[in-house]
């Protein structure tokens, strides 16, 4: 486990992005999944910028590792569609190199990866509830190990209310890699920024590992590098990120 | 997470002595943590056969991960002397490459792991009440994260009786990796062999990540092997070892 | 580099098994190529033994990287027959694992390895003139990179008389993967016994990188390493030993 | 072998930059050989950049890979200096960090390297001749593998007068590490800028492996990246290009 402290929401984008580059140059060919949401959305213009200046044939693969349908699946899901917009489509991801989760495919999601030589990477963000990926407090337990459904009574509450306009509107289910799956990838990278996340950052790196805390689990992975600005690692006690810088 | 099954002991012993032969032979030096317990005795006579019959220069460095003192630490430790027993002595490991855990020292072991760059392996057995390591349960929360003493209540009751004659004997506490400690080696192998292992072996591999079977989080692990022989594999469903071989 | 010097050919043969068997029982599914002859055929027999007494998904997947024909590929070339006979065949490998490499689909080896993940393991033998796979002194240069073919004239008086009892059944060519296409592997296990092999064993690991010993590029790899008996180590000097020990 | 071709020599910096920035962040302890000289000098600016940015515990250790004294050795040599001015200093290296290989001390160069686990990285340039490091055409052979010295007479005409003012204070030697010593790094990247590089980049990618082309022997390791600009690319085949992108 690693803390990266980064001076700002700019700094921490520029760092992810480097590492999501050098990725995606390597000679091996990678299977990487990334997230969603506002946090990376600088880190992947960053990145964008920095492919657009090489030329070489991308034979890295890409994974959504959640996705809340749209009502009755009538277009894209949320993730997907947030991964085309600020990466996939002005990166010019080639379409036969985006392996999409949806809630028709969730159920072979393991096996797809596992076939394919498993994750390299996995760029995540946390919730303010300590969730990732779609691993809630109250609807994940350490035990629902691999890609799930999670039906839409938590949802309603947790979820569709910051993507959906009306309540019509919301799902009645989303998937997710669970715990074990998002573990089994060879590196975690967690991106957080702002003060707002500032108490759950404490909570998950200083506190116990607690289901109440999903995101508490991913820091018994041997690989896993936490990288914060300033404000999203202001409730750090020095003495542990003196230990784990 | 693998499982790897083997037609009994003997093949256990085998593979697993394989494995461990690959690791000390690799040119990348190693550092490997490894068990004591009378699981593994046929395992490591297999290997100092094996490594009598090559000359190399052995830059492995080992490693005890658990520890319980003789009362007032009057001679080496149960665990040290095992190893000493069955493998460091008959296989002539030099003194130099031996990181003897002890009660004196035990708050170091993370960081003298982490300064010679980490567990590359690390081969534990595991107790019918799904101890590994000294992490037993009602002793061990996953929040126990690193190497950590265990004061005596729960050891007189655990571990004492196993190994001393009488119960002045007992020691007043041990020392263990902890879970986080353990969880950060690259990769796990867990041997188990004999039917009073298989009801354990079934509720890690099958059942929840609960800290009342303290090695259900070891599942968790991106590169972790279960080698089991047919008798402790005798309970899990057809369907998990399919799943996982 | 690294050399792993064993008391005699049963040592050779059980030390190259081991590492054999580690490989394949990896949960990192591999690409493993092998080498047909006489010097692997103990380590085959060890091998096999190992592997009846586990069961696991075998996902490893299996190339020879060198095949001498029949004449008018009236049947499967050398090289092949060798392998099942000693090993696929014995081992129960699955034929959707086993890539053979064959006069007509030698020209995609490359590619068809590369989208694979590229070779994890090349476990080869050497001949008393240096040759490795197929790269002979004279036939070969440090530019022939890449799986080629080598035309009749130097295989009738360098190969064929060992394999075909009469002249008229010498094929008109071989193929074999270049010094390239051997030294992109990942790692290389170089196996050798018998005081026949001393000379040239010599030869490749004190003497200069040149085109006339082909083995002797071989270590300039990150990571080879030479599994010797002691006849054929037996002119080496002890520094060397020493050195890469 | 991989080729990535960047738009101009600031995307080749960007680029190289990014690689150097990731190994440096990594958890594991990486052991990095880097370049002085021209070529290297954007890349070390924005690196620079990149780490100011964050604060983490820097546990990378540095290594130059050849030094060219002064004469008498009377201040640090040519490319530490180089090193000080461009990385360390900005960059703020601890000098518990940072290797110095020097004339004193290159015989223990290789063992040094091992003794801290290898090289990770090694980051070269490639000189208008095909030096690397500083194995030059007619004063290396591949089988000087080890770091070595090199006597004054090849330097004069080929080094010296580049850094020097007056031919009196050309060194009596410099040292370098051999072929072997730089294709023993796990893995080797190669930046290039400018027209002038570009008939080399040709010989050396395209041509035969061969002695008076020394960097022609590095496409033969396993795991090297040639990070172009589209300058220094210009004279290579479009299907070089494709083969290797």
């Amino acid at each position: 486990m690693k803390i990266v402290l980064t001076e700002d929401y700019e700094a921490m984008s520029e760092t992810a992005a480097s590492i999501l580059f050098t990725n995606i140059l390597s000679d091996n060919y990678q299977n990487i999944a990334i997230t969603g949401g506002t946090t990376p959305q600088l880190m992947y213009e960053k990145l964008v910028q920095k492919m657009k200046n090489v030329s070489t044939i991308n034979n890295t693969k890409y994974y959504n590792f959640d996705e809340i349908p749209y009502k009755n699946c009538r277009r894209e899901g949320i993730t997907i569609s947030d991964l085309r917009t600020y990466f996939f489509d002005p990166a010019q991801i080639d379409d036969d190199n985006i392996h999409v989760l949806d809630p028709f495919n969730y159920k072979k999601q393991d096996q797809v990866i596992s076939n394919n030589g498993g994750l390299d990477l996995i760029v995540i963000g946390i919730g303010k509830d300590g969730h990732y990926c779609g691993n809630l407090p109250h609807t994940t337990s350490f035990a629902d190990e691999t890609t799930k459904v999670i039906m839409s009574e938590e949802l309603k509450i947790k979820v569709g209310e910051k993507h959906f306009d009306t309540e019509e509107e919301y799902p009645d289910f989303y998937v997710t890699m669970g715990p074990k799956s998002v573990l089994n990838a060879k590196e975690i990278i967690l991106i957080a920024n702002g003060q707002n996340k500032s108490k759950i950052i404490k909570r998950v790196i200083e506190g116990p590992v607690n289901e109440l805390v999903p995101a508490s689990i991913l820091k018994l992975h041997p690989n896993i590098t936490f990288i914060l600005d300033k404000d999203s690692a202001s409730e750090l006690n020095n003495q542990t990120i003196e230990k784990y810088m």
